[in-house]
């Protein structure tokens, strides 16, 4: 049987992570894949020095791995809106499936991008873009695809609830949480995008869009982030039974689709309420399967 | 495009449900599936009052359905062993793709099964005979299928959680808990295969064939059921941070695999402790992915 032949473009801490973890369980995945794939050509800037590239093909010219011929499915984890957009677009109209974990990428432009790739009759993926290595995209798309969705409710950004979480443990107040996030490397130096929300918004935007076969927009989602919650906002929160935690929510109701992300007080029996840490989950209601919960 | 035409054998409460959802929900349906399907034909010893088979042909012979040779897939929901088995194996010898939520016959004749499926080149798919509408072997062979799986921890019989969480949230008996789930008609008037762990061991012997690659032996599993839980037990258990959980767990260590299915303790800290009722859950471990938690 004909190999199937991935190429990688981007060498990071996600890339790096892939590679290794291909190699670890490279006689595992030889049993379960359908037909025998190899990683063959990753196109970096430079080398990752947690990541062991001797057996493939290295470009610095991330465009190289899409005009490979050899290559039949891109991996873009680049990150960033250009040249990931250019990169995706060449690799479809080149005839490659794309896999990409890039949230920003598939929010402010999948419609282009899914339309390109359906044109083209190769597939898009990007399931890595939301909730990592949850399959809550397999689960919207596939396992849950009998159920009309009643709603999405998702702790869909592990910066935040890592500092949400400290907050409520430690008495700690919000600059200081974040701090810590910084130094244990979960928090950017600029940590905006995490906790303004706008992260968020853009993972369930993308929930949205399969949920309720709508297109992708972003700008319709309310956002707001969990700057503003203080230590005493935990204490009160604590005191009547609730924890506060940074969700992002779908609802399809009457008047249409309601998106919104925003800090809320849960009570303390519900499960999502006990998701902490870095940890995401997304709670899906379907109206045949019921409340489900999907954590990782 | 060519219809795909489904047969269902069975008509009771979970086939009744089958038919109801895929009625409700024709219209999305028929936006989200790739190819046109239909249900055509319908076998059942009698009607479902609860079900408009109107549209259908119904036959009163299961088998009627496996013989026409307009149907493609064969949903089987008679439960039990016979007839189910040589009505799954004639379904498959006819090249008829096979889509069953009957563990028992997966877990005791599953081998047999799915050898002949792959013989004859179609299909055997039974997501909904494990935790009902989460799709946990969807995640296992295809969402994980990545990880090395490190262990898998599930609560998997709704109608033993059920029992230990009024035991524990009303101070009740098991004998009383028990004739409350039999009255709400979550448990049989036999209760033996749920509060035994027969069902349990049946289904995490599933999980653990497709997460280790090894043979269904339900033999080879540990079971001890709910029966001798006491309610000073589920008093103990919380007075030192614990809750009692009936689990199925399945690890593979230095001396193999190893499959379980007892009542344990959990510390409150853990997410698998909050989940109560008749909600089933299943924590996956793998090594790429690290701790996950599927819940509905």
């Amino acid at each position: 049987m004909q190999k199937t032949n991935i190429g990688i473009c981007g060498l990071g801490t996600v890339a790096g992570g892939v590679i290794n973890v291909w190699q670890r369980n490279q006689a595992l995945l030889a049993q379960r894949m359908l037909r025998p794939c190899n990683i063959t050509h990753i196109g970096a800037r430079r080398d990752n020095p947690a990541c062991d590239t001797d057996a493939y093909t290295v470009s610095r010219d991330i465009f190289a791995v899409v005009n490979d011929p050899a290559v039949h499915i891109v991996v873009e984890l680049i990150g960033g809106i250009e040249p990931a957009r250019q990169l995706v677009l060449q690799a479809i109209a080149a005839g490659k499936h794309v896999v990409t974990a890039n949230k920003a990428l598939i929010a402010e432009h999948g419609n282009e991008l899914l339309a390109a790739a359906s044109a083209a009759g190769v597939e898009l993926r990007y399931e890595a873009a939301v909730a990592g290595g949850i399959p809550v995209i397999k689960a919207l798309t596939e396992g849950f695809s009998a159920n009309a969705i009643e709603s999405i409710v998702g702790i869909i950004n592990g910066t935040g609830n890592f500092i949400l979480t400290e907050m409520r443990d430690k008495d700690r107040s919000f600059a200081d949480a974040l701090a810590d996030a910084q130094r244990l490397g979960y928090a950017e130096a600029d940590p905006t995008f995490d906790v303004e929300g706008i992260d968020a918004a853009q993972k369930l935007t993308i929930l949205a869009a399969l949920a309720y076969g709508v297109p992708l927009d972003a700008s319709q989602c309310y956002v707001e982030g969990i700057t503003h919650i203080s230590v005493d906002d935990m204490r009160y929160a604590k005191e009547l039974g609730y924890c506060i935690k940074h969700l992002g929510i779908a609802r399809s109701n009457n008047h249409g689709l309601e998106l919104r992300v925003h800090p809320a007080l849960i009570p303390k029996s519900r499960l999502i309420a006990h998701v902490d840490g870095v940890l995401n989950a997304v709670a899906i209601h379907g109206d045949a399967v019921g409340p489900t919960l999907l954590c990782g």
